[in-house]
């Protein structure tokens, strides 16, 4: 066992690891950077696959999928690596089945389903209380928030339970926690949930599929491309796959990466891989107690996606986008599927089957045995952590570094998050190793704990993030209710068509 | 490298360890017993050791150390060992200092303290609250207590926010937590909460040194005794210290135990760790993704015990206890502090930092650094993990069976319950491997799950714990209130002493 040297190892070959790989080669084409990958191939938690379809084999992404307009460390990788995106199509009418097997399935056209003008307005008025305190969320440090202990010291079902004044919208939002996150709403503190739809710009944007949302677009050729492009550039020589690290050892001069059968002297490491596996390296000097608090406690989502392949897009024949938002529930596992149908035109479907139910069918094969990711997509927090541990999130210790989605400031959680919080931490390590290829500016972002890139601007455009206030907010979901109740009658419809022209109503009449 | 053969090997050399060994080895003497331990001595989170002191070097607990006579397992062990128990001194009055380094301290010889009248029948409505949900809940499988997905949604704090009146029983209750748990009541399931307190027989057996409590006697010579005891009756050339289990493969006919240089062969295996050094063993083939995300998942305390020698135990000369309870700050860290002079006459205090703060303070040598502990005294469960996953916790995985004092089911989480676990899964592998030497009772209790020993009677002695119903609460409540009140106008009292005859005034009034 001979130790070789390195100047950076990077544990991970996921977007993240990758990222700070690149950036690290780009500003210091000197130094020599190792990634190691547990895995038998770069990629992490994206997983592009070819599979048998109506015309022959196609490709579909089995992990990370989508990507949105307002993600612009994503959107820059992708342009940068020459790779193109097109939009998820959501053209036609979407199915809603909550309730139970028994329950009536409704059709609908508007961006959220046509419940009762009850339900509506409840729905508006959590958005609207929702969406003012995800405003208040310090995302850098959440600890700084307004009343940042009392929202950590729940749950997102605590909240939900004293908010929501409605069965039907606490069950919407059951299946949002679950089709977001893989995990039940009991299960996450209520101002982790905060953060990161602060971290995309709101609550809805990470429920949606349009404009600026996150199930917005696609990468032609799945999304795995981009860390094989990564890896390309870098170098695979540099990529060593099927290395699972064990330990990381430090002392005054190195620190010492360690797999089964070698060992990695170097200047710095980049831990990327999810905290929960971050977790069961063994550290030498041991890491603060916070750290391993923290990491030792932040539940991994269970989520299970499936393609179907059809003969046709029988849906959009009859007018259907392919989505459904379903009650999970034994006889209907999943909560949410939406139209697959790839660019060469093979019919198919993705779903998911996400929180506690994945867990029950886990007995099939899932994502969740996938070596060295351990669930997806993401880890949450449970509560009372975010307030007293957050820091050491990212905090360094010693020569170790942390990326990871997790650790991303702007949609955390997301592929563009993972790329963010990898290039976080290759400044952090050039600071610390070669601070004269940073500028004066990304010196003093990485002393604050930040890095330099503008803040993404949030985005406005859902009808209802545009409520300002409670007044507002009364008259405009009022109008609302009103007219999803009168779209359900279409022979009161006609009486008053003439007083709503927004596309909402005009959905419906079609 | 060669692989051992032995019938039984079991992970961890703590009490509920070595009770598995020392009941597999009395049901079946011709079985070999193997027990391999991280540290280098047996007792786990038990552990006695000299330090100097007034009178020369004496002996002092530095981990559990009290039992309650309701503590059968224990009890038993200790009279089986011939170890013999002595009273928690409690003599005289107790200091109470909540509120801030400027509030006032309050000197009480109640079992509670001197709280205003308000404060008093808040504690006293919100523990028959707790005391009433207690008495519902299924020990054995909390996901059948009555509203167990609600109780288990949210956490403690939420709970005491919604149901108690008072800032000062808030506060108090948070000391409560830290001090019984080494967790903020911000991090903790409250249905979890309820069922540690209700395999306890209620909230007060928690907190008190009274008969029946958890802090009531202590062991001649220290607690780590019964763990040495155990091995020896064992035979130390059956435990293996040093031995860190790294992972436990398992086929058809065997399980294979692995440290870093061994590899152990056996028909079964009792893992004793706490679940979140359980979680960082490999496991093939891979453990139930339930099992996983449960252990993933359970915040384990931090609690910073010390112990003060002093020349004189002053304190008693002075009629006081040696009880302090405090309200945790900066300037003061420590939650709560106990009379802890030994029997041969050597004046000390022990007191805990706990929860936040314990982290704080864990830059210093703390119980959290010492390996194969990570952190004390026990791990609890974040909200929505006992109705989703509790069963994976005790369910034997193929050839694992998993013990330690988290899997118990009376006084879960203290000695007693570490000794109940591991007989329990001493029983279970003598099911499964020689299920001759089990009677049919025994048999039957295996094959449900559950130990034969009589469940422990509740204890009923404290005078909060007799509130029938809420019609007697308020009477009861308000002439305790009424009480306390007279007690501080010591002008009034005279004229009222008649009325009142209980113990609680005739203290006052000393």
């Amino acid at each position: 066992m001979t130790a070789e040297i390195w100047d950076v190892v990077i544990v991970g070959a996921g977007l993240s690891g990758l990222s700070a790989a690149h950036l690290l080669r780009k500003r210091n084409p000197e130094m020599t950077i190792l990634v190691l990958e547990g895995k038998d191939r770069v990629g992490g938690r994206t997983l592009s696959m070819e599979i048998p379809a109506a015309n022959g084999v196609d490709c579909w992404d089995f992990g990370g999928q989508w990507v949105g307009s307002t993600q612009t460390h994503v959107l820059d990788l992708i342009k940068e690596l020459g790779l193109e995106t097109y939009l998820q199509y959501n053209t036609g009418k979407k199915v809603h089945h909550m309730g139970g097997p028994n329950a009536r399935v409704r059709i609908y056209s508007t961006s959220i389903p046509l419940l009762s003008p009850l339900v509506i307005l409840d729905f508006a008025q959590l958005l609207w209380k929702i969406n003012r305190l995800c405003a208040t969320v310090c995302v850098e440090d959440p600890s700084r928030t307004p009343n940042a202990a009392e929202l950590d010291s729940m749950t997102l079902h605590s909240y939900v339970e004293q908010h929501a004044w409605t069965a039907e919208l606490k069950e919407e939002l059951g299946m949002c926690s679950r089709s977001v996150f893989g995990i039940e709403p009991a299960q996450m503190s209520f101002l982790f949930f905060l953060m990161y739809a602060a971290a995309s710009g709101g609550l809805l944007p990470l429920l949606e599929s349009t404009p600026g949302s996150a199930q917005e677009l696609k990468i032609k050729g799945g999304t795995q491309q981009l860390s094989e492009h990564l890896a390309e550039r870098l170098g695979w020589k540099n990529v060593q796959l099927g290395s699972t690290v064990k330990a990381i050892w430090q002392d005054a001069e190195w620190a010492r990466v360690m797999t089964a059968i070698n060992t990695f002297m170097c200047r710095a490491v980049i831990v990327t891989c999810p905290p929960h596996l971050a977790a069961k390296i063994q550290y030498q000097p041991a890491l603060p107690s916070q750290r391993e608090f923290l990491t030792q406690n932040m539940p991994v989502g269970h989520m299970i996606k499936f393609i179907i392949t059809y003969q046709t897009a029988f849906w959009r024949e009859k007018g259907l986008s392919g989505e459904i938002v379903a009650g999970s529930s034994t006889d209907c596992p999943f909560c949410v599927t939406f139209d697959a149908t790839s660019l060469s035109g093979n019919a198919a479907l993705v779903g998911f089957i996400a929180g506690e139910l994945a867990t029950q069918w886990s007995s099939r094969e899932d994502w969740a045995k996938e070596d060295y990711s351990g669930g997806c997509p993401v880890n949450v927090m449970a509560p009372g952590l975010l307030t007293y541990y957050h820091p050491s999130l990212r905090n360094p210790c010693g020569r170790i570094h942390w990326a990871g989605t997790e650790t991303a400031t702007q949609w955390c959680g997301y592929m563009s998050g993972a790329i963010q919080s990898g290039q976080r931490a290759a400044l952090e390590v050039l600071a610390e190793l070669c601070p004269t290829v940073l500028t004066q500016e990304e010196q003093e972002a990485v002393r604050r704990g930040q890095t330099v890139k503008a803040p993404f601007k949030r985005r406005q455009s859902s009808w209802l993030t545009y409520l300002p206030s409670g007044k507002t907010l009364v008259i405009s979901t009022m109008t609302i209710s009103t007219a999803v109740l009168l779209a359900r009658h279409p022979n009161a419809l006609l009486k008053v068509k003439s007083y709503f022209t927004s596309g909402l109503l005009n959905n419906h009449a079609q």
